[in-house]
Parts: C-alpha cells; sequence; structure tokens
C-alpha cells in the first residue's frame, strides 16, 4: 500500500522516505516550470536529493507524449539508473502520470515517489495508481496501473499558483465534500483556497484525498462505487469540449464545478435533494468560478456531447446523482427532457 | 494464473479460450515470418479468428524496439481496440516479448494469449510474465511483469523451424533436465528435437516449462531459487559475446550448451558432480551443437566478460553449480584459475 503523506515539511519528509529506501540513486522528475519554482528549494533543504540527477521535460498536458517518455528512459538510462533506483516525481498531473509510467517500465520496473506541486493533481492524480501518457490524439491511450511508494502533499507547494488553478484543483475537493457528507461539505464551502492557509487547506485537502482513497479501496476496478467519481463530470466534459469548440476553453475544474451544479439540480429534480443547499453551492460556484457563456442554442450540441462521452445508446443519458450530501445514488438516468429542464434551472440559480 | 496448454491442436484450444473470454474484438499479432507461415493454416482452421484484425511487425530481435511498439498500439488504436479486447501474440520470443508489453499498457492493459512458434519460446518466453522491448543498445530495458492469459504450446508449431533453432532452444531443456533430476535428464539426451516426433517433444516441453514454473512460483522477485535458471549462463554468455566480437556469432542456445558443460566441469571440482554424466552430456553436446573455437589465448578476454556479466568486484566469479542432477548450489563462487582449469577440461572433453 502506498503511502500518503500531508505535510509541510516536504523536504524533512522526502528526507526519511530516501533514508528508508536506501535506494541505488536518486532521480527527479521535474517540468519546465517546477524545475525553476519548486526544485532549488526542494534541493536547498533536503540533504538527501543532494546527489539526486535532475531529469525535465517541457511542462503542460501536451508533452505527456511519448517524446517525453522516451526522453526520460534514455536519461535514466544514461545517467545509470538501475531497478533498485528511486524516481521523485515532483510536478502536477502531467509529472506524475508520465514519471509513474516511465518508472513503472523502466527496468521493468523501479520505485517512485510522487510529489504533487498542482492541487488538481494532489486531489486528482495521487490515488488509483493511474499513469500514462496521450497516444494518437487520445488522453491516457497508453499507461499502467502502479501507485507510488508515497506521495508527499504539501499546500506549501501551491503558494505561486495562480488562483484559477488553485479553483480549479477546489473543484474536485467539493465533489468529494459533497460524496462524503454534509460536515465535510460545509467546512468547503466555509474556505477559499485563494487565501492559502497552508494548516486549513491541509486538513481539508487529508479528509478530501482520504474520501477518494476509499472509494478506490472499495471498488479498484470501477465497476460500481468508483463511478460516483464521476459527479459533475458528464455535464462538465460536455461544458469543458462546448467551450473548446468555441476557442475559449475554460480550466476543467471550472467546468466540473458547474457540471455539479447541472448535475445536483437533477438530483433535485430526480431524487429529493434540498433546495436550500443546492442554492447554497451554486452560490458559491457563481461567487468563485463564474458562469459558462451558453445560450439555449447551445442545449442540442451539449446534449450530444453528454451522449457521446457516456456512449448510450438512446435519449437518456446516465448520470451520479445525490439525495444528500454522503448519500449517493450511481446509474441515475435521466431523458434529454429532464436535462433541458436541468440546464434553465442552472443559469437562473447561476442569475444568466 | 496463467493458462499453459499443451496440446496439437492450436486452432481449437484457442476457439475454446476465446470464446471463455469473449473479448470486444480479437486482434492477432505475427511478424513477417509467422505472418506467412504460420497465420494463413492458424486462420483457416480456427473460426473464432475469421474477424481477427491482423497487426505485423518486422521479424527479428533487432525490431523489437520502440518503432515497433509504437506502431503495435497505433494499429490496436485504428482499428478499435479497447480495454476488453485480447491480443493474440503468434511468433517466437521477439513477439511475445513486444506483444505481451504493447498488450499491459494500450488503455492501460488488455488480455492477451501467447502462441509461441519457436522451440526457445516455448520454454523460456512463456512463464514469468516478463514482458518488453530493447531500448538504447539495450536489451529488454523498458517492459513490465505481466503473464498472458494463457499460452498455447503445440510442438507441431516448429516442424518448419530450422535445426539450429531446434537445438537452440533444445538446449534450455537440457537445463532444466539439470535442475529437475537424473529421470528427467536421462529422457532428454536418449532424444534428438531434429527428429519431430511431436508428441514425445509435447511431454519432453510440458516437463521442462513445468521446472521453470515452479522455481518462477518460489522465487517471483528472482532473490535465490530462481538463479538456478542461470545454470550455463554465465560460461554461455561469455562464448556468446566472444564469437559476436569476432564476427562469428552462435545462436544463444549453442553458446548456452557449451557454458553448461564449462559450468558442470566446475560443479564436479567444488560439488563432486559425477564424472560420468559429465562425460555423457559433453558427449551429446559435441555431437549435436560442435565446438566453439576458441584457444587459451582467448582465456583472458572470456574471464573479462565473465566478470562483467556478474559485475562482480574482485576476481572471484558467481555460478550456478550441482551437486548433481536436481541439487542445486546458488551463488557458488569460482577464482579465476579454477575457471582455467575448467576451460581446459571443457575442451578436452569436447575433443579439440
Amino acid at each position: 500500500m502506498q503511502k500518503l503523506i500531508f505535510t509541510n515539511e516536504v523536504a524533512r519528509e522526502l528526507s526519511g522516505l530516501i533514508a528508508a529506501a536506501n535506494p541505488h540513486g536518486v532521480y527527479v522528475l521535474a517540468d519546465s516550470n517546477t524545475v525553476m519554482l519548486v526544485w532549488p528549494y526542494l534541493a536547498a533543504d533536503c540533504p538527501a536529493l543532494s546527489d539526486a540527477r535532475l531529469i525535465t521535460v517541457p511542462a503542460g498536458d501536451i508533452n505527456k507524449n511519448l517524446d517525453s517518455l522516451s526522453h526520460i528512459w534514455s536519461e535514466l538510462q544514461k545517467l545509470g539508473a538501475n531497478r533498485h533506483s528511486m524516481l521523485i516525481n515532483v510536478g502536477g498531473g502531467m509529472i506524475t502520470d508520465i514519471g509513474g509510467f516511465a518508472a513503472s517500465t523502466f527496468k521493468r520496473g523501479m520505485r517512485f515517489i510522487n510529489v504533487p506541486t498542482t492541487l488538481l493533481g494532489a486531489v486528482d492524480a495521487s490515488v488509483g495508481g493511474k499513469t500514462g501518457i496521450n497516444f494518437g490524439g487520445l488522453k491516457n491511450e497508453i499507461g499502467a496501473f502502479r501507485e507510488a511508494e508515497a506521495v508527499v502533499i504539501s499546500t506549501a507547494m501551491f503558494s505561486s499558483l495562480p488562483d484559477s488553478e488553485m479553483y480549479s484543483g477546489y473543484a474536485e475537493m467539493i465533489k468529494h465534500g459533497l460524496l462524503d457528507g454534509e460536515e465535510a461539505l460545509t467546512a468547503l464551502l466555509a474556505y477559499n483556497p485563494c487565501v492559502h492557509d497552508f494548516n486549513c487547506m491541509l486538513e481539508l485537502l487529508e479528509s478530501s484525498v482520504g474520501v477518494k482513497r476509499r472509494v478506490v479501496a472499495e471498488d479498484p476496478t470501477e465497476k460500481g462505487l468508483r463511478k460516483s467519481l464521476n459527479l459533475g463530470h458528464t455535464a462538465g466534459h460536455a461544458f469543458e469540449s462546448l467551450a473548446m469548440e468555441k476557442g475559449a476553453p475554460v480550466p476543467h475544474g471550472y467546468a466540473v464545478a458547474w457540471g455539479i451544479v447541472v448535475e445536483l439540480v437533477l438530483s433535485h429534480m430526480h431524487k429529493g435533494f434540498s433546495t436550500a443547499l443546492l442554492r447554497k453551492i451554486a452560490g458559491y460556484v457563481r461567487d468563485h468560478y463564474g458562469v459558462p457563456s451558453i445560450t439555449c442554442d447551445d442545449y442540442p450540441r451539449l446534449l450530444e456531447l453528454m451522449h457521446h462521452d457516456k456512449k448510450n445508446l438512446d435519449d437518456r443519458i446516465n448520470f451520479t446523482m445525490l439525495e444528500a450530501p454522503g448519500v449517493v445514488a450511481i446509474d441515475s438516468i435521466a431523458g434529454e427532457e429532464d436535462i433541458k429542464v436541468a440546464l434553465d434551472i442552472f443559469r437562473d440559480l447561476m442569475s444568466m
């Protein structure tokens, strides 16, 4: 079982982990951002990294590809890594995905530790063991399931992130709060992630990652419960794709935040989710994420995109709905007319 | 646990396996040889393969590389494979290694079945779950541990192989016989693999693969017992590399057969392995594998190559030795002078 460590003393924790693992050589993977913004501080504070060899790839999901993977393999080989070495991945989800896959396959597998430097990476990509690269125009087409030896999560890493990055990751935390229960949700809605209160955020994050960890542990092969993690994503992916098509892309987490509101409206209609709570969440989303630029003319395309996302055969679409925070109904069906009504109410709630 | 099926009715067994797996699409990987020599007969006899989509790569270990891997991934993608599809690898160790790795990583893992078409592939590459490609000039540098859903082994596959291929694979079987015990060894030395008695060979092969399977099951992480599979390979790799350096390469199995004799001489010197049996094995090897073209001038280079193979620090080299067939002493040490004496005796036994 991988170690999940929540700390604001990354260097100290890393030193302990490296000493305990006693690897034949330590290698660090960073991208063109984290190599400047994070690595110098980490290297200065962590004596265990003083002999580490650095490997870098260009930042951005577009570089999570075979060229970068091949480069990482080549560098590991040239720098003398072996199957008893250790790779430390310092970056967002792009770096932990590609670095985890490179380590899983170099010499048929060396150990790796993830140090996520984005909120989204910490909350989403650090549990579940999904590693990989994009290939042939498809996301995460090639990869492996392999957990890191340890994930070291520090909220101090996020202090230099732009607000939009913080909100984007926070949308996934709100989703986890909704799956967890009212108490967790209330704590999240009372906080603004851009305040950068390291300790408060660390506590919220630990509880949030715990939700995902429990769900994945109960359903590792994505047969049932794990579908609950899809909350907000059926409508969210449609918003994300539509924005892309219109040439005005939005961050993933923003689309998810809007998708959550739409799917809570459906939950209200089909499962009696509370109006008061729906209004409260919609208010938080409107205040921090703004509103998507859609009109009712966009509905047909949004419905098409939702259909495509789920590969459904008739006019009904599969959602994860909630009766209440913590009370999940996976595989809940809504027809197209219901979804159009939900989109109307969504636009109303967001005061469009 | 993967199914190991020994049969001379490959098409029927494959049909049953495919029907039981009920995959979303069947894909077949073959190389430029097996696509002509094996695939047409298999396809004609196996209705379950009538809709299979064919993917080919050029034959030869030199093509077990990233280009071929990327080609297989692309074809799987273009032909619409998904994580519920199945890949059938029809070929020697090159095809089962690269096909197994491609399947292990496509969409983070689809199922695969191996149909080895060489004796070496059947005896060596079908157990243990090692998949992978060569990279940066090093063999099997990138890969994963992942077992096939099933391995279907038929000796009828080998009828078109040249004699040198048969002897090359048979050397590994003799090694397994030595690790197993006197009875198994006697049966092997009484047979000539180029006679192509399908049923006799199938029985010998089943028993031989069983030896490897038991060893790997007892020591999956190569910490102890699995080192016994290295018998003959320390000296064998040195013969193989020397032949390569002299511009007159020999098949892997030939070098292993000679290496087995050298290491049995050392086993005689250090562990009391029987002289009579040593002479009998040396005779079989001399009659079927001929003799390597070495003189005592080659000893220094052979010793260097053995050192390099084991990365030992002083003048002692680590071997797997035998007290008798089935009585293994892993991590047995011999000094350079002993090895030179053993090489002298080896040349004597081989009547050089």
